[in-house]
């Protein structure tokens, strides 16, 4: 129960970036769900097709058309007050974060596959619907030039197998490592942490 | 027998679509094959790999890849008098984004999948070919930005579940979905019908 | 073993070919690992999710993580030095696109495709790992416009069909397709022969 809700603000939050993204780019009704769709199921799709669980998770539970087209919806409606929710919009995304990476990790647990397959399976699940609508929006992904969120499900996913050592309960375990995910995230944000970029040579500064 | 000529009418008029596309970017021959290829297969692909039909169609039935090799030879031979036939071409595929939406939407049937998640494999069946040539172009797909098409696959769908309340042999309901989306599509290319552009804001004009 | 150890190799030279652009793009050190990996593995994922072989090649083996993580590593400490290995680097990758080619088509025959299908799965394998490094930095994948080496795959993979009417060993018709593939690329790329542009008209130079 508490998962599901927690899915569904995430799923929410997904779908309203890629609105954003996709009004900006002067897209079509058409372009602006789908980018919506994309952004919020991408991840999960992707983990999916490639761990083999078909059909892929948005195709068997009907609920998550209905949350994206209402997502959608409501931020092309009231697209001039959202940036008033800018703050809670970061946090909604920040917890589908948290969640999507404890969900990836489960999937490869259940396909039984190696733990740093199953923390790519996470990462994977929380990162790729951004990357998706970035490839689709025609830039660069976002995440490859200068967020931390990817690295924060990474460390999130570390904790939960290091910890598993210790502790037998998967459900605390997963709601640990959501937690990791969320907190790094918050203070990476905070105090404007990020990766370093890997320049081939300093000063080669042409693009 | 129908349905298998309109479909190779389809899988041509995609293909050669895509060496259109292929050789305005400069492509070699193997880019424009490629391009080709992705266009006329791309679509039923993807819908295959996220419902779990695998190997996907094209692999199981070899006369695509020859229908796609001869219409692309055809193509790039005869590419000075194409424009002559760009008539033909969009009579083509429109009848193949026809044929197409109606072969996704019973590959979700057989699969048990919800109405609304037929009518979306029926419209990533038409229109997702195009989409990955476009990505593969590096532009952002047309379909996002101008097209009525997808909506066109969309309203087709709707009416295939809508008149299943009253009909019950499912080759009529495909003949009649099939026939909604080509209607629909000649329509609105002839009264130049597009979907609104949801601009985020008039006056941010820049980019 | 022989077939393990040039696999690595391909490997660690694919992963190398993508750190090296992504640091060129200027990607965080999350951007660079990722870009490593789907030019690595991104043929092979490409071409399992298509065959229905899940969970894909480099979630069973995790060999595949270690190897590509260590080779980013090394990539990215002696990313100054790289110029200097810039020969070997290229005979490891036409190495690899060797060996690639030659585990796409059996990857076809295991599944009982077509010849022509797993000629097609072979330079899958092959080559779009690149393909997917390309698009996820926003460019018109260099497959598409001056490469020789898709179509080395693919007179390497007519070459083991044809060389079947004459031997019965596979292994032996895998290490000649193999070193087809490799040689035609070394001829290729000494002689500068490329494939020639398929341009739609010479006088339309508009981009």
């Amino acid at each position: 129960m508490f998962f599901q809700v927690v899915d569904i603000l995430g799923t929410i939050a997904f779908a309203i970036s890629g609105v954003l993204v996709a009004m900006n780019k002067r897209m079509d009704a058409f372009g602006v769900i789908i980018i919506a769709f994309v952004t919020a199921v991408g991840g999960g799709t992707l983990r999916d097709i490639m761990v083999g669980v078909e059909p892929v998770a948005w195709m068997r539970d009907i609920t998550y058309v209905y949350v994206i087209v209402a997502s959608t919806t409501f931020a092309v409606v009231f697209r001039n007050q959202l940036k008033h929710l800018r703050r809670s919009l970061f946090l909604f995304d920040t917890i589908g974060i948290g969640l999507y990476t404890v969900l990836g990790i489960e999937t490869g647990l259940v396909a039984g596959l190696h733990p740093l397959i199953c923390i790519a399976l996470g990462t994977m699940t929380a990162c790729f619907g951004g990357v998706i609508r970035d490839i689709l929006s025609n830039e660069i992904p976002v995440i490859f030039r200068k967020e931390i969120y990817a690295t924060a499900c990474i460390l999130g996913g570390f904790t939960y197998f290091l910890l598993r050592e210790f502790l037998e309960d998967k459900n605390y375990l997963f709601v640990i490592a959501g937690i990791v995910v969320i907190v790094l995230r918050l203070l990476a944000v905070k105090f404007k942490i990020s990766l370093p970029s890997l320049y081939k040579n300093e000063n080669e500064n042409k693009d």
